[in-house]
């Protein structure tokens, strides 16, 4: 009796130290620990046990929920921008790179270290914030969760000015990359089309004589911006 | 005076019109015309019009509440899966032939075509399907929006059931597809590595002897499998 009443203590003061330590990281004291809990699970840290003891299911539900909360944020935002600058915008906050520096501004790095057996990689710091968002939306719905992640996390944590400005020249990215990397790189018009009476075209990007992708558009710019943004992700330049 | 009450009447009769077609399609009386009728407005329609007379905005804020909605009743629906099977089936379900197909059900097809000047695409289908969740978010909010796209339109709609057995074996699609249109594929193993203590391997997809993505996973098979989703993605083969 005595050892289940300790292990009982033990479990239930470890829950009360991840609320601890939760706390001061997301604003809030979580009822569902094991929920939160969940969200810093790496599959690499278990790899015995069954495969739901890991945060992707919640890194899943996170995602779509953050990308739509930030898609709402802008849609208000910048009543007067077309979809394509919602668009981009939209994958400049959404991008594996800035959510791992979120998470790392936040914290959660910390929290992550002690769940982790290996070292920590900076995608798992991404992973684990988009399956605390997961946690959040599971523990408050829609609304609230919206309201915490634009003011405790994008006005706190992003320079939203400063994205605006960033390059999204993918075009000048890539031709960049080419110079840096020896490769040549062209830029063919495949055809020239009509759509709804409008003309249409279609280029491709080539690398060292290879397709890498091709794309549509209205105006051949776009159309290799287009392109040029399908070969950055191909490569994982950005 | 006679002709302004003239005007009036035609544009208050023309938006009761708009209200009295959508009621059995969307399956309630929208408050919001001028919302729902711009989920119907393609820019091919209105050259002169300034950009903000499109559904594009609406449809880039549509696509993130469906998708959303979709990963939710996913997680929900299937809570012994694995993030892997969610993000498979999402796409199913939110890609543009299903969506185009939803749309066409739906019987959108009558009202686009009273807005449009030329012919129809089928893509223009899934954008106004978009647009329309778009618009149905702004008048009632994620949890209604949610409730009504479940009940009146994936259940309704969708054979979940069908949905699951269809083919996600891109590398076999990828082989039918090169196979019937002469081309040469295969798969080439570029590295094997450790990551967090396991192995991970990289391959590429390479057709005619063009390298057209490539993809890591902790099994060849699994990566061969994600490569193979990036080619389909890029020869738009689904």
């Amino acid at each position: 009796m005595d050892l289940i009443i300790r292990l009982f203590n033990r479990y239930l003061s470890k829950d009360r130290d991840v609320a601890n330590r939760l706390r001061p990281i997301i604003g809030f004291t979580p009822r569902r620990i094991q929920l939160f809990k969940m969200a810093f699970y790496h599959r690499s840290m278990n790899n015995d046990s069954p495969k739901k003891m890991s945060n992707e299911r919640l890194e899943f539900l996170g995602d779509a929920i953050l990308s739509t909360i930030v898609a709402e944020y802008l849609f208000k935002k910048y009543p007067n921008k077309d979809e394509g600058f919602l668009t981009k915008m939209r994958s400049k906050i959404v991008k594996r790179q800035t959510l791992n520096e979120i998470a790392d501004k936040m914290g959660l790095d910390v929290i992550l270290s002690e769940y982790s057996l290996g070292k920590l990689s900076s995608s798992m710091l991404g992973n684990a914030f988009e399956a605390l968002i997961g946690a959040v939306y599971i523990e408050f719905g829609y609304e609230k969760t919206k309201n915490y992640v634009i003011k405790n996390i994008l006005m706190k944590y992003l320079d939203i000015k400063d994205l605006e400005s960033k390059d999204d020249n993918h075009k000048s990215q890539l031709l960049e990359w080419c110079q840096k990397n020896g490769k040549e790189i062209s830029f063919v018009t495949l055809s020239k089309f009509k759509l709804d009476k409008r003309d249409c075209f279609k280029v491709a990007v080539v690398i060292d004589g290879k397709e890498m992708a091709t794309a549509e558009d209205f105006n051949k710019k776009s159309a290799e911006q287009n392109a040029s943004l399908k070969v950055v992700a191909i490569l994982d330049i950005l």
